[in-house]
């Protein structure tokens, strides 16, 4: 499948492109969002981006949404932007179930806090997104729910966590869409998908009504076709607005992580390519790197936490029935809770001097460029990769701002991913998104 | 025992004081030092404050700040400051056990970061502070180093775990002193013997050269007889200077806890009659309080955290042998190692929710003001009261600064003491400092 923004002019809007045509009357939030549902109807079948389709309430918004819109007076930039929610976030009255079999009756009986004020900011909720089981896994095969397939390459995976959310909004079927980062579950599959991803710093867009995988390291994020397009629905999301600043003189670290991470050589050429443009923009190279950082020892610390935490998530359903958790899920779980106590413990020290030293870092320089995944997305069937997140879960242990940017292909054709972290959102969102 | 600063002017001048004693030529660093080592010897043998008395080199080092001063060249304005320092805090050359029978013979190769800094500003360091083993528990009875009293009234316990430092303050065996607060170890031995009690947020002061207890919860902190003296040793221990605010206008919350925390009448009223004065002065009374806290319930998670981190702290010396570990210190760190994975991450979960609850409050007012410790000083052999660190506890589970000042006694004639905890250290400082 070619980018779905060359087969409609609306697909290729994106959320600020939208915004735009309905300010001049070029369309309505009644068209696009019907064009979008008719796309789903037509298209799902084969992707997989859906768990549930919202298309009557749909129609409902949109149309409130376009009585807005032709009376000049929008709720905000974002009115009448459809968007798909990924399945731990509630929506009220849809399915709520991380994508966990036990749940898959659970109905929302409100929204998570970060759905209402996209509501209220008048975006329109077209369904609900497949996701990987619990949140905890990067390749949206779900046992219970499905597969969701990467637009760009079938029989590929979309990357996970929130594999459907990216895949609804790579396949053309959502502007833009909420999903969950615990250690790059927004960011990974936006980079194998060719889209933008950015997760705010902690807490910056609420969990109320996510279900959790781990309290400690979950953030909501948001996937879209660019850097700003993900921007604007954090904003709305509770992330608030954002400046755009200029990079002149800003410090940039683009570290050495070549014998960190284990990474074809394009990947790396990607990223010293986006660094060098970066510098041609007026930013200036610093050395600050995070020497104690054993990005796969802190891997497995967060994967631990993770898993206990996990299980303390969804200890209540667990102590009625397993039913429902399939065996690699639930197994993931129980090995974290049978770890000893002091194991558990030097996860969570260990995870604290992580954030501590990366604040520290952060304070010396303004932006780092890293890859956003250390491999391109890869066929069903491959085994899973054990580095995919070792690029982005430094974000997620810091808990600061982080945005992965689309930024060429391999030499595969599939797409390649830069990242950018940082202490300011401004900085990192306004860094990003001159490399889109 | 009288308040020791009513028996000689050196003692009564503190490190402020001092600082214009030396620059008036009215005594001189030597001297004074000399007054303090003829103290401890004279005392010491009955209060029981320190492990370790480093008359030597605190004469050489007493000599160099004397002739600096008298060349108009102090290195600081604590220069010639004398100083005692927690079993915990590495001194060169000095005993470095933490209370812990099994390090004994242990000696520092080199100064805490804290140390060296203070050592940098010109203190002298007179001795090595005793304290409660392992610094986990408030009254400070060493089984291997022995009991500190309260120098206040023989019997009493002079609190825990930095009992040695405080004791040794209160007694006029030195000027101030180095401890650090877990969960309040630094402002309840300073609450029970008269003094401030000063704990900068977390990692202000570095904790290189620190015995750990917990390493997600530990604190350096100062004790003195004034606010100002614990200012002044903590700017030069590594969290620089404060600034002096106006109190007008500023935010203070005086949140009512009298069903969370069990405390006589006594306590209570003191806190208000602190609140009283805080709002004539300026300050506007504000209604803002942490309502999901529940200071029993995190006391445990705290306890919880302390114990299972002190048994990684202590895991080596462990593995080659249990001699050296009370049955009483063992046994919490045992108990501690004991539990479910899930029981360990639910802890980390539910300080990670007060910290984040705890930080948004501290948004919402400029100062929080609490009683410092449920009781006064206690006689030993009476059972240790469950909620001793039940107002404390809650700073350290933050990271936020906190100040106890001694304000009134109680109707039985001892200390008693409030706390000031916010955001902003200069404003906790300030805002205590105004009560003292």
């Amino acid at each position: 499948m070619t980018d779905a923004r060359q087969q409609h002019p609306v697909i290729a809007a994106g959320v600020a492109g939208l915004a735009g045509l309905y300010r001049r009357g070029d369309s309505d939030p009644l068209a696009v969002t019907r064009f979008y549902l008719d796309r789903i109807a037509a298209l799902d079948g084969t992707v997989g981006a859906y768990n549930q389709v919202l298309a009557e309430q749909a129609m409902v918004d949109a149309s409130a949404s376009a009585a807005r819109r032709r009376a000049g007076k929008p709720l905000s930039e974002i009115d009448g932007a459809p968007i798909a929610v990924k399945a731990n976030i509630a929506v009220a009255g849809a399915f709520w179930h991380a994508g966990i079999g036990a749940y898959r009756t659970r109905i929302a009986q409100q929204d998570a806090d970060c759905v209402a004020r996209l509501r209220a900011a008048g975006a329109v909720i077209l369904g609900v997104a497949n996701m990987h089981e619990g949140a905890l896994g990067a390749t949206t095969d779900n046992v219970w729910f499905g597969r969701t397939q990467n637009p760009l390459r079938d029989g590929y995976t979309a990357g996970g966590s929130s594999g459907g959310s990216a895949a609804a909004v790579a396949a053309g079927l959502a502007a833009a869409a909420l999903g969950s980062d615990t250690m790059g579950s927004v960011r990974i599959p936006s980079a194998y998908c060719g889209l933008a991803g950015y997760k705010p710093a902690r807490h910056v867009i609420s969990l109320d009504g996510v279900i959790p995988l781990s309290t400690s390291l979950d953030h909501v994020g948001v996937h879209g076709w660019t850097v700003i397009d993900c921007a604007l629905i954090a904003a709305h999301a509770g992330a608030g607005a954002a400046t755009s600043p200029s990079l002149q003189g800003l410090r940039l670290a683009v570290p050495n992580w070549r014998a960190r991470v284990e990474a074809p050589d394009f990947i790396w050429k990607a990223r010293d390519e986006a660094a060098t443009l970066l510098l041609l923009a007026g930013m200036q190279r610093v050395s600050a790197d995070l020497d104690a950082y054993q990005s796969g020892q802190a891997r497995r610390l967060g994967l631990l936490v993770s898993e206990v935490e996990g299980l303390n998530a969804h200890e209540a359903q667990l102590a009625r029935s397993e039913d429902g958790f399939s065996p690699e899920f639930l197994g993931l779980l129980r090995w974290g809770g049978r770890q000893p106590a002091t194991r558990i413990a030097a996860a969570y020290q260990g995870l604290d001097a992580i954030r501590c030293a990366g604040m520290a870092w952060l304070e010396q320089v303004d932006a780092v460029l890293l890859p956003t995944a250390p491999q391109t997305a890869f066929p069903f069937g491959q085994p899973v990769p054990a580095n995919q997140a070792d690029f982005t879960a430094l974000a997620d242990f810091i808990g600061c701002p982080a945005v992965a940017v689309p930024f060429g292909r391999s030499p595969d054709g599939l797409p390649l991913s830069v990242q950018v972290i940082g202490k300011d959102p401004s900085i990192v969102l306004g860094v990003a998104a001159s490399l889109g």
